[in-house]
């Protein structure tokens, strides 16, 4: 039996961790893709806990990066950028409710090469950004396109193959009364880049309004801790997905589930403000469901903490802070 | 002859900087409040440039708090903060022109004591925040109730008495896609809590979207460099503006241009990506429109440019950098 | 009687605030300037509490930027910069008493273009550094040689004549164990950059060590808020302090007093964190010296409290948080 | 034939990664500890290259905390923390060489039980601190003292016990003119806490002054990513490290490198700059010596580049960034 039968999701949820119904998601079903997470959007599908939903995802750039001739500056057309499959609403789902969200497979798909990562103008961590406003001229921009394989991986060139290591760069639930850009990451998760975010893994999102409203795009074939130039390896997918609710389960900011440990997450700047977020949920987790005195917790964490750099480009900077299962022990 | 018939204003606006239509927006006409900035609201008003428009603002609070026996936590209902008037669709306003608004007069209304300023759980400049999560606890919470009056000022206790400066702490266009919360400043304005924003001054906006979409609220009677402990003398007001509009004008981020000084405003986290921000645009400013090389106009500002802090408590901190005229020169 | 004569030095120093004794520091007698601030250099002069000392400084190049065609990265030698005076040895100082320094005048001295500010690479608050490290091209070095005369001011163009400003850029006492480069400050003073450390005012510094081990130089004739590119109008002088010694009066950080403010003055980074650093030590002093409960204090200087920036471009930002003297009230 | 051999060190090393002599620095020979980094101290040893050193260290706090009623408001004097073993000379280095510093061995000494952790005030990642500087009520300190052993590893408590995973906490060389508190980390190194500094690595370390002057000390049984309260399980340890000179080979910040991967270790605040110093450091150096066009290795990295968070609670925050060595290939 694998873990995730004992995974809070299976042991909480109103389906119990089961998968009850199926639904596609696909580019002619989607229609129109999203750029901010709101829920000001119309639900494309309604489904009960316990569904699973496969979705077409579209790559950041929608696809509009074709050959590496193609200039970003002028092929993309901000704020239109990392296009979102949804919003799908969750039958039952309230505000101080968590939907749990667990990531069952990440399949590439269009033609070769399909996956792509370029440098573009104020965006990237090292160069000078709207936030990071500085006088110097910006890097020349580039495009480069990548065959991406499942089975044989990411070709960076002749001497290089990355691991095909997917995960879902953007997902999460529509803010009470706002509508962000799919470019932001936050307390409802959003464009958080964190590896972590992957197939096997389960994902904790607060609900903040009736429905859910569940968005998610921007799927990686590759990525480094902090995305550094900003752009990962982009790519088209097919991702799978289950959905279950639990109910009065209120968490402040994405939780994360997988074989090996809990993850908090948190966004902010500067990076720090990001890095206490993650950990400080993560002690008033352990202080809630597993046991722990708030300050043991602190000091344990001090030992044996682990920090994950998820971007380090975004409006937000994503850090996730995790302690093994090993070491929390079960939650109530 | 006043500075305004020479200001950018005046000179470049549609209205030539004229008066030309009087509306007033009372809470009745106003009905609902907002607290998002966004175009998702239906305009409450349709006003050409030249427009003179009088609005009723609430306090920060709504006029939840009334004594000081009132506890924040209890008596406030987040994300439902910070109520804006508007949004007022500005006739032929599109994306790439320049919303000019002259605040004409800040006059306080409603019984006494009008003012009010709080300490909160989790909100201010000296206590762990959200964004600063730490584990102490917070400090306690405190309402105090002042008498705000236009003549004899801002009552803090029987020795001290602030002069009445008020300005306008949150104004703002609708970003082009997004719907953001009236706590958070960035490029449109929004909560800046910039104490430039005053009578007298003309503020210049991005427009972002058809129409505009003009917000504004969060009148206070007197704050201090950085907004301390995240509330200042909060206050209901009749605010008076004067809008104009100026085709063409591209402008990244809010700019604000009084009898002394040009500035840039910058809203960003950490404090220094502000501060980059707001100098950026003033140099950018300087070699665009008033003759500067790039280089001198930054060696230059070295010497004699000027920082206002806005705030140092909201989701983004707001700087304003600004020259003196007499340096500056004529903008063509 | 000015204002000095109720200053907290002339009421608590040693020397009632009076001027005692007379002493010169020539290039001279100087020999060797200092590039860090510590207890290890020789004092070059030891003195009781009343001393009135004039000091030759040299400016933060040490004159090796003498035409426009000279290159910073030619002619500088890192970490040879910033020379300072000193370390003047306080008769009767000891750890956890006040060094109290009074700013008699600033003096330019030298041949014209006696005034210097540059581009240099790797320095400055709009480019990439060492600690903000980017991957885009740094800015053409470029010096600027001015006139500097303390009547007419500083001539920056044939239209722009900057008036003269002086102050100086740093001063502090030594650490109690470390020597640190004279580019840095932080509690013992240091490299500040801030405007206010001008004549006429009086700056408090902590004793760390026994002897305190004064320290000055680089002094500026005209410097903005921030320091923008880093250097201000660099220039040699004759710069006149007055010593005092307030024993037992125990501070964390440089304090400051003028006619109009009492300033507390906090260096680090972020800049958030030098404000935060500033704002509660003032409050601090307003709850031990002034009467005021923390809390209200709080409050209020949100209200009333200034900031001024110091510089935005060295190893820790600085920041100054003042309260008016009329809303302060008089220390104890 | 272990990876070493193939190591830079190995490589280019004077003593070609040979250990040539044996020396010990017991607590008596060693005397008098240090609490600053700089070239003042006067040698304890002066060693050749291929020197293998076996040092006595303290813990962090020289032994104060014995048990778990001491408090570290009463048994620790501030700046008296964090004692250094050294400084040694290392013949024939100077300015612009590299020191690499091979960890053979830490070996726990002293009586059970030997691990301190404790929460003092002011001091940590998620609590007010001078930096961070806030207005709420300090954690109550407390003390733990644990039981550390080689093989059995670290007791926690009844049901958790943390492996032995030991590694140098400060290190590094005098800067050039500075002596700078041991609990600063910079770019010559210092109080990294960093767990990557183990044993089996090599640190590559800056040579700022004549003899190179190098300290170690603050040896941690276990510390997670962060060191988040500020304290890991301090304890006394014999540390045994081989030292080799790399002659001209300058670096601008420590490097490392093990089995796995090469690493750069940025220290800075906030802490994206840290990362960004990393960062920019190893893709400087990717292209120095492994044959990458600089913009390639910043897309590269991207995809595949490691963050690991040293500390996020000294004076500066640590962040080291790594590539695989099956990436990264051969360096010249």
């Amino acid at each position: 039996m694998s873990w995730f039968q004992d995974s809070i999701m299976a042991r909480k949820g109103a389906a119990k961790g089961e998968a009850r119904t199926e639904h596609a998601i696909t580019e002619e079903s989607q229609g129109r893709y999203h750029y901010v997470y709101g829920a000001f959007a119309e639900p494309i599908l309604a489904v009960d806990p316990g569904a699973v939903i496969s979705a077409e995802t579209h790559d950041a750039f929608e696809g509009a990066i074709k050959t590496e001739r193609d200039l970003p500056s002028e092929k993309l057309n901000f704020p239109f950028l990392n296009p979102q499959n949804g919003p799908v609403w969750i039958n039952g789902a309230e505000k101080g409710d968590c939907l749990a969200v667990h990531i069952k497979s990440i399949v590439p798909r269009g033609p070769q090469p399909r996956g792509t990562t370029v440098i573009m103008p104020e965006f990237g961590g090292l160069v000078p950004t709207a936030d990071t406003a500085l006088l110097t001229q910006p890097l020349p921009e580039r495009v480069k396109k990548l065959e991406v394989d499942a089975v044989t991986g990411v070709k960076w060139n002749d001497r290089i193959t990355l691991p095909y290591e997917p995960f879902i760069g953007t997902i999460g639930t529509a803010p009470e009364i706002e509508a962000i850009s799919s470019l932001v990451p936050d307390y409802y998760g959003g464009n958080m880049d964190l590896p972590d975010v992957a197939p096997g893994a389960v994902i904790y999102l607060p609900v903040n309004t009736k429905g859910a409203y569940l968005f998610l795009g921007d799927c990686h074939a590759a990525q480094g801790d902090g995305e550094l130039c900003g752009v990962a390896i982009e790519h088209p997918t097919v991702t799978t997905v289950q959905v279950d609710l639990i109910k009065g389960w209120t968490i402040r900011s994405p939780r994360l589930e997988n074989e090996s440990f809990y993850m908090t997450i948190g966004s902010s700047r500067p990076m720090e403000d990001a890095a206490r977020g993650a950990y400080r949920e993560l002690i008033r987790w352990m202080a809630a469901d597993f046991g722990f005195e708030e300050i043991d917790a602190y000091m344990l964490l001090t030992q044996c903490g682990r920090i994950r750099l998820g971007n380090m480009v975004d409006p937000k900077y994503t850090v996730g802070a995790s302690v093994l299962k090993s070491i929390a022990g079960t939650p109530r």
